[in-house]
């Protein structure tokens, strides 16, 4: 199979601290050989044989950011609703039945065409592996149908049949939980590698959302929780105690939530651009750190509470915002998703690891920091492939 | 002379209230016919002939953002100052010298090349306007050689001589200041059409400030303050008592400040990626705004406090930490930034104003915001050419 270098790469991201310098393994002058879709070597600058030749010119490379929250698969926008809450007006769950309307009337060749220019779009954003989840559906085949086109984009594909009660179930919500961990579940199971629940006042409290997560798990799925979003809430021990991948949002967390969360293998998945656009406060995510939890950030890509496919942004305000070191939240953006996804051959650029990388305009990963809002990703290389 | 017709326009926005609706004078489906560098009509989408037809398909066009202050022409980085900044050092002016020191060691040609890529970089980002700033030269030579290269890439040049004291007269600042309002400026005037100051704690006081203003308004030269950017202090009333057309930062403003702005024709303008990257509070804008002060959004572009390119991540700020509405942001970056050069042939897409316009890859304006960190500009046409 042929190979290709990167060389000349001024600062490289390992994210192998075996490798180079720090958490984030940095190797100065170096260069990446990949063959097919995956690395085979690291190597000094100029010292790599290839059939093919990629210059970074002395540029940062590192590996392809991991999204491992979106929402990616629906139609519609609610720009009218952004517009209204940056005017004062509240963010609460119920805005996700405006997306559902829309997305129920969508064809599959509208879902696809509108999930592939989104993807196309976070690709040139450096992101390489994306996480979509379902649950604008909310009915047994709308959740099938929005799984199977994801899984004609990803393999991270995430049921969340239990993202809202719809409104035909408003009086009746266990009922709707209870078609969730039925029928739904057996019709999105063959589509879906993992099961996620929106644990939150005006969505699925503590005993709905165990049961969902329960039911997933018996049905074979990994289990992610979307906890304490607006407020505190029992998400995130949930997630700790049914054995989650991640729980994401974390905006609002007690000790005992950062406790837990420390002494588990569940993630904790920051959603900065979602605090972003709901004027949330920002997580203390200083104080998850220290505790001692892995982290992560996702962009969380929906269009009532996060419509954006930029990794840098998100990285940009949990640093200035959420104060986390810039090599904290690379890391963060990369190896921490992989890691919510239970990933180990992605979010790295080691031996073995898929070729998927990304070249910024910049001599090094501080760039995406200090200088927010530009569009720093010239280049991603996704399975071996510029995409 | 060849006309073209921007056509199928979903959302124009022209900023002329008389044409359209609201603030930003929206006019839906709607084209734009421009004849060389200038506009020359206004019309419903599919009624314009031309000799050249662009298909907006439904988009949105608004008027090139207007950049109303940078400091685009400097050599070198300070990643490393951000870096620390960000794990917790005070920004303080004192950091200009670096930058100095970098630029005064470049080459016209290094200097030519790097202001041309960084205008590449936010003509890509939808800028058409960029007023560019000296105050990394610092001596008589430098400070003329930084504004003869600006000279070459616009008209709108501003000696900022008065940036920082350099250390050679630490000891002796007025000394300093006379040098700038003596020499300096006679080397630097026929290059500059603005003169400006930075008043601050650690950089200039308000006498020196406004003998430095005086001095400038004596050689001809418009006037504009770098005014309450890291305290309160003198530069917000100083800028008005001489008829300043900007007093730019504002982030700390009393109620006489506000009183005082809303009393001239002095433009309120935000840098609100500086407070960003500074971590300084975000201004009030609410209170600016409805004291009835015309406000304008700026990049500041500058490798030490503000180093983007970004007028949609700059608008984003101020609607979400700035309480703008949307509409004011837009209309802040745009009319707003022309207005604080007082210009009126751009920022608003009207009969006679010059052919700046941008195209998004977004229905409406609200995309700006909706979408942060997403590079939404898809084309950018300046005096009736794309870029």
């Amino acid at each position: 199979m042929p190979t290709t270098v990167v060389d000349n790469i001024g600062t490289l991201i390992t994210n192998d601290p075996g490798l180079g310098e720090g958490l984030l393994g940095i190797v100065s002058d170096a260069a990446v050989v990949f063959e097919g879709d995956r690395i085979v070597a690291i190597e000094s600058a100029g010292n790599a044989d290839a059939d093919e030749r990629i210059d970074a010119g002395g540029r940062c490379v590192l590996p392809g950011f991991v999204d491992s929250h979106t929402h990616m698969v629906f139609a519609g926008d609610r720009a009218s609703e952004f517009v209204a809450r940056m005017a004062g007006a509240d963010y609460e769950a119920g805005g996700i039945r405006v997306t559902t309307a829309a997305t129920r009337e969508a064809s599959d060749d509208e879902l696809r065409s509108l999930t592939s220019a989104r993807l196309t779009e976070s690709a040139r954003a450096g992101i390489t592996t994306t996480e979509i989840k379902s649950g604008y559906g909310l009915t047994v085949d709308e959740e099938a149908r929005t799984l199977r086109i994801a899984g004609e984009f990803t393999e991270e594909t995430t049921f969340l049949g239990a993202h809202v009660v719809p409104a035909d179930y408003a009086d009746r919500p266990d009922d709707y939980v209870k078609l969730v961990t039925g029928d739904m579940l057996g019709a999105a199971a063959p589509y879906a590698r993992w099961i996620d629940v929106f644990c939150e006042e005006g969505a699925f409290d503590a005993d709905q959302s165990r049961a969902v997560l329960e039911a997933g798990l018996a049905a074979g799925l990994g289990v992610r929780v979307h906890a304490n979003q607006l407020r505190p809430g029992p998400g995130v021990q949930l997630a700790v105690d049914v054995g989650a991948a991640s729980a994401d949002h974390c905006t609002y967390l007690t000790g005992a939530d950062v406790e837990a969360l420390a002494g588990s293998s569940t993630v904790c998945t920051f959603l900065p651009a979602a605090d972003f656009s709901t004027r949330q406060p920002y997580p203390d995510a200083r104080r998850v750190i220290e505790a001692g939890a892995t982290v992560a950030i996702a962009t969380n890509c929906n269009p009532g509470s996060s419509y954006t496919t930029s990794m840098s942004f998100c990285i940009a305000l949990a640093v200035r915002d959420m104060h986390m070191t810039i090599d904290e939240a690379v890391a963060a953006g990369t190896i921490g998703g992989a890691t919510a996804l239970r990933r180990t051959d992605i979010g790295r650029i080691t031996p073995e690891a898929k070729a998927d990388l990304v070249m910024l305009e910049a001599p090094s990963h501080h760039h995406l920091v200090y200088r927010p809002g530009v569009p720093l990703v010239a280049r991603t290389i996704r399975a071996g492939i510029e995409v």
